[in-house]
């Protein structure tokens, strides 16, 4: 009898009927013989909702407090669908983070998971009954509930899976699976039936939005094969695992883009050693994620410094650099707000040369210009415009024959 | 410095607005020098809400999942109370029922509380913190979310008191306090600056909305003082207490009444042992409350036997009397669903004659006809007509002179 843990999100679960349907499909993996643990998400926007309300008690809500109240969508829509299937005759029962075992460490908003005890979880399972566990949430050793941060349930989900040995670990969503690319941008875009982990990363970290990348990462470290499908119809969905044929790698396998770009640069820096800390820890002390950091050659020991950051934290961003850059004697600080990026993604391109050039060659043959380029061993980033960037997903999609590959 | 524990119902927490509010009245008790414990209602119509999105997946929700599902209604005003508070500067905490120590029995739904461990509760206090506990719930030793019933905050606070040795139980609502009517059918109606627990639970039990009878009950157990007072304005309440003096004691004390009756009858009953346990058992099985039972004398050996139930349950009480009257050969069952019922209460009323007779005939000279009449030592019910019930409030409560007396 195979043990499978199965995770909805938030648009699966998002009113009454959906929630009946995601039960029926519950139903059927129990009734085929399956043991089934099912993670979920907190029902549509019910997270954002309760942001709200927070927001109107105070400007700064406390993080304890905000995990508390968070937590309580995914209690929602766990009981709701435990409900669900007891109404149509199977066994259920729902479990909040903590009865189910998880634990994590105490920082509030974006806990990591410190171990699983799923004690409570085999029990139920030992009694036949179907495990509801409501994800995104875990208790700190002080019996304090936490919440892993926006996606945190993909990250129970495989979690869950490895403490108990799964066999099989789906991710249901609203779309079929991994694409070459986001086929709202470009119809000609193929689901591939598989991808290997690290691959996923870079694809989730550059902006699909399919799986969380901790949830990724977790499931590459324990080697744990996560189908990610379609709640919504019978797709065979996307297995992520690290058993990747050498053929099938040797490829650019997805396009990845991201439209919430801002880029801060710091003009006229003089080039001198300690420079790049003394912007850089402030920044880290105020919370704020850096993503891509260039810095150009230097000019008679002037340089240009430039990073990219969330759009929604640009002003923050800005308030901590400008009095640092005239304490250095920078000449200025100047931000761009309507930036995006595009990335090409595939382990092929490991010391494979010539990608790079044919990416930047297919944006410029469309007049795309390039403002900053960041790469890693199985990835290229472009940020560009941010209104050239759908064109540019498009003809990299084209460029790199993505729609034309034999699916593996 | 004195430890006081404060319970806020839903209304005095519906909205941002009100929760701030409650915040500075909580924050002023601090500022005063005292610890302080709240216990907080779910907001507004909260839980009315979470049982409309249960009835929506199933027309029978799973009694262990409901209580899950409604105990996050708590949760939520719990965390923005505390946010509030620590908007304003204070140092505030939120605890759940289960982190709070307080354990209950596994009879989801409607939980007795078996005993409290408030271990966390005073290590936070200890700490100089401000402790917001959730209302209306516990947790079993299996570790399972447990409800305590309708209106569970009013025992959850009362209830915390007393395990905590609380110098004072504070119960903030939407009235200025207990009073002599309902101050909307009589505006006459005078607060009661005291009232014993016995007085209190009569009318708690026959209508008055105030307080929770099992909360009073519980009072009455460890005599533990309870002020009920309002959260809008600065009313001194009333303290219901044990040490009420005699001459006090000695009146009728305040007129309860309730527009939620409905009547069964069964006509024609065979006058043999035994026929009132078959009727009652099996809609204790049903899990019917019986309110009002009256059996009339028997003639020739036949009798008629009314009991009266909550209007909302009328209809199942009928289906299953109906059968059972029939195997026992009684001639009919008749319901009347449109019914009230209006009660005087006061320990004054103990061994002291007269009392009945004036409340008889002050609704007979209002041509009110009276249909069930059932009393205890400190109470005397008539069950009336639905329409004239608010009239019976009114003339009881000038015929017992309570607009008058001059408040002790």
């Amino acid at each position: 009898m195979a043990l499978i843990v199965q995770k909805y999100g938030g648009s699966s679960v998002a009113d009454a009927e959906r929630i009946k349907s995601v039960a029926r499909r519950i139903a059927r993996t129990k009734e085929e013989g399956n043991r089934v643990v099912v993670v979920v998400s907190a029902m549509g926007k019910t997270t954002d909702e309760l942001i709200k309300l927070a927001n109107q008690v105070t400007s700064r809500p406390h993080e304890r407090e905000l995990d508390v109240l968070l937590h309580t969508g995914e209690l929602v829509s766990s009981t709701l669908l435990a409900m669900a299937l007891k109404d149509m005759g199977h066994e259920a029962i729902s479990l909040s983070g903590a009865q189910a075992g998880i634990k994590t460490d105490a920082t509030y908003s974006r806990a990591r998971i410190t171990r699983i005890d799923p004690k409570r979880v085999v029990k139920e399972l030992d009694r036949e009954r179907i495990v509801i566990v409501a994800g995104f949430q875990g208790i700190t050793d002080e019996m304090d509930v936490t919440t892993l941060g926006r996606g945190g349930s993909d990250t129970s989900a495989v979690a869950l899976a490895v403490s108990l040995g799964a066999d099989a670990c789906q991710i249901y969503t609203d779309v079929d699976g991994v694409s070459t690319a986001d086929p709202r941008l470009v119809p000609q875009a193929r689901r591939l039936s598989e991808i290997g982990y690290e691959e996923m990363l870079e694809l989730a970290t550059y902006g699909a939005k399919v799986m969380h990348p901790r949830a990724v990462e977790l499931g590459e470290l324990f080697n744990m094969p996560i189908l990610v499908t379609s709640s919504f119809n019978d797709s065979p969905g996307t297995l992520i695992h690290g058993g990747i044929e050498m053929e099938v790698r040797n490829k650019a396998r997805g396009i990845a883009y991201d439209l919430d770009v801002a880029k801060v640069t710091v003009v006229g820096v003089p080039d001198r050693p300690g420079i790049a800390a003394a912007i850089f820890e402030p920044l880290a002390r105020a919370n704020i994620s850096i993503d891509t950091i260039v810095q150009n050659a230097s000019i008679e020991n002037i340089t240009d410094l430039t990073f990219t950051v969330a759009r929604s934290q640009l002003e923050r961003a800005m308030e901590v650099v400008e009095p640092i850059a005239k304490s250095i004697g920078a000449r200025e600080c100047v931000s761009d707000s309507r930036l995006g990026k595009v990335s090409i993604i595939g382990t092929g391109m490991q010391n494979t040369p010539g990608y790079a050039a044919r990416m930047f060659s297919a944006l410029s043959d469309q007049g795309i210009n390039i403002q900053l380029i960041s790469t890693s061993e199985i990835r290229i980033t472009c940020i560009i415009d941010e209104a050239r960037v759908k064109d540019a997903v498009r003809v990299l999609h084209r460029a790199f024959e993505l729609e034309e590959e034999a699916e593996n």
